[in-house]
């Protein structure tokens, strides 16, 4: 099936639409947050909560769904929608960025680690392929970080578990290279993108499924340009971008229009792995159409609620005495059942019920931010 | 405010009772579980889906509340009822069980381990009090567990705990004796006992709250005779059964009709700590109106699911494979929206969700067992 992405609205202002995304599982009002069922549950709520909490998309991810159950279960158990019981909208990504940054996060550390490593000076052979993998131009070897069993996935492996899974979109596989990836390894990295994007769509078939390819590029203006220009003109349903921009808000802003600016208007655009509050009116104002984002829950997790007066950190034990909600002006059930000082005692306790809630009221937070720069587009504030 | 136990029917079958406990707080109608909310939560559950699976009456745990966030801050936030936002009764233990297992379970090693030495055939130090803290007549000094202050609690101090968080029953300060503690230790702890329910009756003085008094004397029969005769004759509202009766369940039995046989009739009783499935028609048949017990919630979060055909580990890799709901005979939310292989995976994977969705499951199924046995006492089944 072609996608049906109808375009409500082009902003005067910037770059942002307003647009419906139609899948066989129902609508999406874009822009959209997409949060993160990584194992087909988002994390400390039930699925029950989430559709609650407003969300009208998630994605899963295929390498953890692959390596656990298997995509033959949850095929078994009428496809990914039936397994975890979401009637809406699903995406699967490719498999693509955990497989690589399981192997670039095993040589260098990831996130923190890494950037502590630079800032201290210490060597890191960079631009080196992730030396725990075994990459060839027909995917990639690893090693399950369950059992240590070997695998492989390539294009057409990630396409027969996305398609077996059965979101309504699915992703080509793409080479995710590593933060610190020279020019060279960039390059050659990309050239196995193409080849691979190439694959997807003619591996592609299942009806119902449609098949967003990926930009890739790394930190390079040119070689992004390069690469949207390429997947532009694939048949592909919609775009996918994906990897690290760069250091700074202003570098990921002029590489994602250097990218956008060689895509076509009427395919809807996917931002892969960015959506902090800070950073989502700047890329819907690019023309991002939806964002995956494991902000709203992760944080939660760890005892952070967004909120409208900026981030709090509910572990502070001078919450304890807070009879205020989170957030004041928050209408969640969270915030109206309870108050500051319950959800800090549950975390200084450690109990589960701190991380269902506050996951609740941050998922909230973040649809209901998105929905209010829907208006803004709706009203031709931004 | 004196309690107000109203019994609609004695069965002609059993000394079972159905009852209507009404408190300033709504009404229970019993037999009915109380299922246990430790820190002000039912573990891995809002109280908000508590509600929602039929749960009355909640108990939440004097000795861990008074340790954190402190008794202060709860009666700041308006209460127990208001700070975990639950409109229906509330119980509060007497803080002693916590106390003394706190004792004797880091001298002897609790449950599991305990059984297992005495197994073993290792010698233990029986019928000693716990090294681990200082009983004296007035009470218990001991050790934070969390920060190792220096605390006591004595009779007058769980009483002011206990109003200042304001809970609708409330339990007189008991000591609570080892399952190998011998008789002339039990003796000695009974007295004590005794005593301190003569000066919570005293301490015991907000209006809307009412207090039980807590029947012991370990496996001794004469003792739980000499502690129910004792109990029934003084001012409490209602009676708790506590500690240990022996070894197996006609024990049990046998020791709850020696002590339910000095009961009166008109008050309300309250088993501590006991409501296994296998149990709980049991001891309803012997007189017992509400008993706690952390089976339900326990087991859920190590995922052991309760069923109308009997019990199912859901960890085990054959559920993968199982289309059907938990249990096929339920009508909670959790069995019409979800498979066993779903739930397997979510284990499996080590999702929180998984524990959140078990617990629903499991205190529904043990909501729904009382409720047919309360039908079973009106009917004159049972």
């Amino acid at each position: 099936m072609a996608i049906k992405f109808s375009i409500l609205k082009n902003s005067t202002k910037s770059r942002a639409r307003l647009g419906i995304l139609k899948t066989s599982h129902g609508e999406v009002e874009t822009p959209a947050l997409v949060p993160v069922a990584t194992q087909g549950a988002v994390k400390a709520l039930t699925n029950e909560l989430a559709e609650q909490a407003g969300c009208q998309l998630l994605i899963a991810n295929t390498f953890h769904l692959h390596l656990r159950p298997g995509e033959q279960v949850i095929e078994k158990m009428g496809g990914l929608h039936a397994f975890m019981n979401w009637p809406r909208p699903l995406m699967t990504d490719s498999g693509g960025f955990q497989v690589f940054s399981l192997g670039f996060g095993r040589d260098y550390g990831m996130g923190k680690i890494l950037k502590e490593k630079e800032k201290s000076g210490r060597k890191i052979k960079a631009g080196q392929k992730p030396s725990f993998l075994k990459i060839t131009d027909e995917g990639v070897h690893f090693s399950s970080p369950i059992d240590g069993k070997k695998l492989f996935i390539g294009p057409r492996e990630s396409m027969a578990i996305q398609e077996a899974l059965g979101a309504d979109i699915i992703f080509a596989f793409d080479e995710c290279t590593s933060p610190i990836a020279d020019r060279e390894y960039t390059v050659a990295a990309l050239r196995r993108t193409n080849r691979w994007a190439r694959i997807c769509v003619q591996e592609s078939s299942v009806k119902g499924q449609v098949l967003y390819g990926v930009v890739q590029g790394g930190k390079f203006a040119d070689l992004r340009k390069e690469s949207a220009k390429f997947i532009a003109t694939q048949k592909f349903d919609g775009i996918g971008i994906g990897g690290e921009f760069g250091d700074d808000k202003a570098t990921m802003t002029k590489m994602l229009r250097v990218v956008i600016n060689e895509l076509p208007d009427e395919k809807p655009r996917h931002l892969l792995g960015i959506g902090h509050p800070g950073d989502i009116e700047r890329i819907v104002k690019e023309g991002i159409d939806t964002f995956d984002c494991t902000a709203p829950t992760h944080y939660a997790r760890h005892g952070t609620a967004f909120t409208s007066n900026g981030r709090i950190d509910i572990n502070k034990s001078a919450y304890l005495k807070d009879k205020r909600p989170i957030d004041p002006e928050c209408g969640c059930f969270v915030c109206h059942d309870h108050s500051r000082s319950y959800l800090c005692h549950l975390f200084r306790s450690r109990e589960m019920t701190a991380g269902t809630l506050l996951t609740f009221h941050n998922l909230f937070y973040f649809n209901k931010f998105v929905a209010g720069i829907r208006a803004k587009i709706r009203k031709g504030l931004l």
